[in-house]
């Protein structure tokens, strides 16, 4: 029936290469867009290429920046410079940035290893990492996820760096706040145990 | 951190009157804006005005259609004129069309009778269905949901269309193709027992 109505047979097929909007979803958003005001969907519009034309890959920690102005974490002069956070995604970044409870540089690999999918070290940042830690740099903190290519990016990294940084640590495992032990998973209590700590 | 970075802060705050979009979702897809290719973001950014300009409602089903071209429904010479299907939104006329099992005409209302939040017959396209029933129409399908508001919706237009419709049905009742008895809910056994049919 959509076909028949070309504007929204286009909207939908340009909508369905965003990812992570379900199939459900989409016809309600569509409905959103056909009833919401028309000046809201120019400012959508116009914010959708206006990001996309301003925004672009810091050189040195490959988050986001605005192209007309310096990346807001690498250049910070509120942040620790001896102290740099590895994350897989931009995303990734955002989450501990949410903490507060961080304020040294970041540098994200844009991935994991993956060498099934052709991601080896030339497909991520790994060599800029690499060449950006020197002697001043205190501590890499590798806070790369828990799945086994996450894991083995880490202890790939931390193979390479081991000589040129201070020290390198991963963050904490264990039990998330606010969970109760007899519904966690045996490998996570496991994790809990063996990496306990004195209080 | 996003605030330092005002072309994605301001994305971001357009995308947030979206619905839908949950906010873990939110960031992947500013992510995946800012990577992609710029021809697709401006084919979206066109999509999206496009579908604003040249779609409308439809003056008789209130269904989306096509500003210069008539409606798909009403005017299809394909479709059974007696049969009249009464559904609360665009959403579910298409789980309709898509079942490709019914080929009357539509009747959207555009949301369900609901006091509490001051949603009255007036409110919805209850006037223009009864005016749009009329002796050559022999059966009215009540399609709205089997929530409180929606079953009221439901007996507020069958009383007032009692004496002008051929017929008047609704959807069946009973249990989920596929489902098991087991599992279903006893409300939905009790409708599947008492509303069963001879084989």
């Amino acid at each position: 029936m959509i076909e028949k109505i070309p504007s929204i047979a286009n909207l939908v097929k340009e909508l369905q290469h965003v990812p992570y909007l379900a199939s459900k979803n989409l016809y309600r958003i569509v409905h959103y867009i056909l009833t919401s005001d028309e000046k809201k969907i120019q400012q959508l519009s116009t914010a959708l290429l206006e990001a996309k034309k301003n925004i672009e890959l810091c050189s040195l920690c490959f988050a986001w920046k605005e192209r007309s102005a310096s990346c807001t974490l690498c250049f910070s002069q509120e942040r620790d410079r001896t102290i740099l956070c590895v994350v897989e995604t931009w995303q990734e970044l955002l989450s501990i940035e949410k903490t507060g409870g961080y304020k040294g540089l970041y540098h994200v690999l844009g991935g994991v290893l993956c060498p099934l999918e052709g991601i080896g070290p030339n497909e991520l940042t790994i060599r800029s990492l690499i060449d950006r830690v020197d002697e001043t740099c205190g501590e890499v903190i590798l806070a790369t996820n828990q799945t086994p290519e996450g894991e083995a990016t880490a202890a790939y990294i931390a193979n390479k760096l081991k000589n040129k940084a201070g020290k390198i640590t991963c963050l904490a495992r264990g039990i998330p706040v606010g969970s109760s032990l007899e519904f966690m998973d045996r490998l996570t209590v496991y994790k809990a145990l063996s990496e306990r700590r004195s209080v």
